[in-house]
């Protein structure tokens, strides 16, 4: 029989049996952990997870932009021997490219000799041992990245790549923001370094982030960066989506992984149900990996905690005893006078509940010490000053002393609207090692001591008791949480005001203009009706308004000047978010606006 | 007589009398005083510098760049209502040229009802109400520029301004990076909001920044602006060059004030003679006039100082007296059993030559205090943790305390080879509202204690005893001064080894090829000799440049994300340099270099 003749039995050969024959082109796609300014050990990763690629039979395998260097490596991309490691690894990996193809991403210096030379985040596609382009240079760059780099003004050239015994038309993204694509390749692939965030607006759910015309390989990396105040999560959360937007397959978020897809036509492979995951565990996955990332980053493996019987730090509690163990998380309960026996009880049953060690500090005594000394050199202290004095006794003295004596930090608990107008001590509340809570609302640290309760330890740790309690800093009978009495900040409405001036840069001008229209609730997205509740006359919304964009440009710019590094989950945490100490400044618009509501002029 | 005839006397009417009969050009040029983020004041100022300029018969007057909004306000910059505020001060300056060109720098947004549309850095000219061209965008944006403006991409258009009876076409430069310009012009004009730095290295002489081919009227603003934790002050500096790039008028440095010249020819002034200034002099100038500028600016009249009978401490007292009046400034020396009797008198001493109001607060039992409540839990307090306890005992209890008491703040006296390496205490002596310091390395703070002495004061108020006395933390008894004892730092060489770790990016690889060569005293700057008088042994030398390079990665970093707000004297302050908590790392070759000369493998 001519088996030329016989075209079904062909065809059926060329669409099965063949590629079977043969193999399926394979991709190996690394969700790699990059250590940011250690370019040394990122290199070692890649050489064994390249190894690891071409003993499954890989064509290829893709690492992540910057893989090499990382990216938040500060003024080190100034430095012309890191430079130089960086591209010395990249001759390494170049050279272990036998029999695969390899793609990763690293600084590209068009001149290493030259200290002034252009420096480009590039990508290099490599193949036994050989360059097979020239690198390519990121398009556009964002942010921090302008300070280091050239960018290149076009988006890099699609590159032709054979994969088993077909060559496939590859497109290249590189990063967050890229020129239309028009033309046809066979796949794309997204070389990306970009943090973990939960209110970012291009994420179409937990990771997973572009819907695009085309197959795509997104290729990130996990671990933590930080820019020194801030530090960010990267969740990887690498993928294989078809070109209708659908994934075909995925590496779970922050696992350190490789991930291999095999294929002929990417969209003939059948879609994935993704798993719904909630806001509140999207959070706390990207907390505690952070936590425990960045504990193991700077060598600390015990901690201590305040525990004031309030919510911020009992979930601070219950994370970092999910993270280290009970037994290398310390408690510290430390009363004032002002302290009721209701908190002290609370705390001391966390404890209990989470098994840790547990110490109960008094400071009154120090405290009255410390009035004593200044009022016989004839200092008055008012009563304010004395809350302050409080605060500071518990962190800078106690706290301090403690967790120095142990080996490990003290935590900062300090949630993002207290952060925003100022409402913690410097060098008291507002310190700490890290701020694990700053960039979470209110409202987002009770979902999370839910969560914890009823997810993570599937039992009451956090007590009810903490989660029922009025929110209270208990520095004063001002503040006394039998009576109901509490902080000055109404969370249900305050969490939303503040979310629009610091995440989205909005104004008292937008904020009254909104009032008057009565559109304010539906915009900053707190409950319909709270406004009114809370401010009966317009004479009583701008009073609070103004006081607190006084306080979020006032001392709450100086106190997050010295404030603990902090765990962004957000695109705009405080640090990341540039802040200047330049006063309280209101538009002309502003007082307009204000005048026609109150009749004044 | 026909007067058409008589050419010699035609030309001589030319020449002289006819230019004073109808008045020589005059440009004003406004050395303002900019308040970032304030752009309603700004423009008040702007209005009245135009009013004042036309009184006095200009035929234009220029302000500086971005002279309405400020330039370090942050993400202002990205919020609707400032910049339409902005955009409408813009008109209210344009309106008020009637008879006067002016030029001023402001956002440009292409269309200010689009909150996406493009925003430049612009310079604007109107005469009569109109706007003389359209904004002239800046051509390359610098760092932080580039987050929130679009760059032009080409020079800005020359401009053809016409100046008493004549024409002149006029050569725009934005900035301090710009294209060559080759085309001759009749002047150029250099618009800047550059702040002051000591070390510049485009800096010609105290502020006078140019030599070019052209003269150049060059203006600047004063004042002082931030981007949170690096203060920054501006001198303004603003002057005339002829273009063989000598000064032929200046405004003083750091001064808010018009100047006007009047010429036909820039060129046929007759150039000045610049008085030299010494570089302490030029610190001096910058940190007493940003102290006293932030001071103003924050709304605080009162500092407390805790004073150690050391050198930082004594600087630190004496330039806040100056600035605020002994009466505004409370000194605090607060001993322990660590502390000499040689350095609590030295401190009397030196709060008696300023007339300061004098503090004696012992700390002693509140630090045994603390001891003993760990110690009573079971928890082994080790001398090293004493010591901490005792520098956040002063801080944090009783200095933070007298100045909440007072109403005012207390100040940070770190000095930069302490930042460098985190050789302080957090919430000890590196607490504070300000690091007024924090930018100079320990022999510029000695430098300045003498100028102090013989300039300032004019006698000896810093007592000879604490500039000659070895510099000490005295928190333990291998500190005692009497003994000799002292601070771990080798100042004359760790100042310049710590300047090229932190000014320029060098790292041990760079510092071991240079030791090895027998070049390393030269490329940082110290005396040659201190390092073999310092260390006799490659190892030692090693192991001293180990020990601070990861310190300065290490616990440096973490202690400067937590420092207070530093006032910059270089170009180069922490703070303004970008730097993440990566931990330590050498380069393969640093290792290479350590085995060729510790002969290990």
């Amino acid at each position: 029989m001519n088996l030329l003749f016989d075209r079904s039995r062909l065809r059926h050969y060329n669409k099965k049996n063949f590629k079977e024959a043969i193999g399926l082109p394979k991709i190996a796609y690394a969700q790699m952990k990059v250590v940011a300014g250690h370019p040394d050990a990122n290199t070692k990763k890649i050489l064994q997870f390249i190894d690891e690629s071409r003993s499954k039979g890989a064509d290829m395998v893709i690492f992540p932009e910057l893989a090499v260097p990382g990216r938040m490596v500060g003024e080190n991309f100034w430095a012309q021997p890191f430079l130089l490691e960086c591209i010395s690894c990249g001759k390494e990996i170049i050279a272990a490219s036998k029999s695969i193809t390899v793609a990763f991403g690293n600084v590209h210096v068009k001149d290493p000799k030259d200290s002034d030379s252009p420096i480009y985040n590039s990508i290099f596609f490599a193949k036994n041992r050989k360059l097979l382009c020239e690198p390519l240079c990121k398009e556009w760059l964002i942010l921090d990245e302008e300070k280091y780099f050239y960018h290149s003004g076009c988006p890099p050239l699609p590159i032709s790549i054979k994969l088993g015994r077909k060559n496939y038309s590859v497109g290249i993204i590189m990063g967050r923001y890229y020129s239309r694509y028009s033309a046809q390749k066979d796949f794309y692939i997204n070389f990306l370094a970009e943090p973990f965030c939960q209110s970012s607006r291009y994420q179409k759910d937990y990771g997973f982030k572009y819907k695009v015309n085309f197959p795509i390989i997104y290729v990130g990396c996990v671990g933590i960066q930080n820019t020194g105040k801030t530090i960010y999560t990267f969740d990887g959360a690498n993928a294989v989506f078809n070109s209708r937007g659908e994934i075909v397959q995925y590496a779970e978020p922050f696992a350190d992984c490789l991930n291999i897809i095999e294929f002929d036509e990417i969209d003939e492979i059948p879609a994935l149900e993704i798993p719904e995951v909630s806001e509140t565990e999207k959070i706390y996955r990207a907390i505690s990996y952070g936590v425990k990332t960045f504990l193991e980053q700077i060598g600390m493996s015990k901690v201590v905690i305040g525990v004031s019987g309030g919510i911020d730090s009992a979930v601070a509690a219950a994370i970092y005893t999910k993270v280290l163990g009970a037994e290398n998380v310390v408690l510290v309960n430390m009363p004032s006078v002002f302290n009721s026996a209701t908190t002290k009880n609370l705390s001391e049953q966390l404890a209990k509940n989470l098994g840790c060690k547990y110490y109960v500090v008094p400071i009154q005594e120090s405290v009255d010490w410390t009035v004593k000394q200044l009022e016989e050199r004839g200092i008055a202290v008012s009563s304010f000053v004395k809350e302050n004095i409080q605060a500071r006794d518990r962190s800078s003295r106690i706290l301090a002393a403690i967790a120095a004596s142990l080996g490990g930090g003290f935590t900062c608990n300090a949630n993002k609207a207290e952060s925003t107008v100022g409402y913690a001590t410097l060098y008291g509340d507002e310190a700490g090692f890290l701020s694990a809570l700053a960039d979470l609302w209110k409202f987002q640290v009770y979902n999370l001591a839910r969560y914890l309760n009823e997810k993570i330890f599937c039992r009451e740790v956090i007590p009810q008791g903490i989660i029922d309690i009025v929110p209270s800093a208990e520095l004063s009978t001002a503040q006394n949480v039998d009576e109901g009495k509490g902080d000055p900040l109404k969370y249900p409405y305050h969490d939303y005001l503040f979310r629009a001036f610091a995440e989205d840069n909005q104004t008292p001008e937008d904020i009254l203009r909104w009032y008057a229209n009565g559109e304010l609730e539906k915009n900053i997205g707190c409950e319909v009706g709270l406004v009114e509740k809370y401010f009966p006359t317009s004479e009583d919304f701008i009073a609070d308004l103004e006081r607190w964009w006084k306080q979020f440009n006032g001392m709450g710019v100086a106190k997050r000047i010295q404030s603990p590094p902090i765990l962004a989950v957000t695109n705009s945490p405080y640090g990341g978010r540039a802040e200047s100490q330049n006063g309280v400044h209101f538009t002309e618009k502003y007082f307009e606006l204000k005048r026609k509501l109150t009749g004044t002029c």
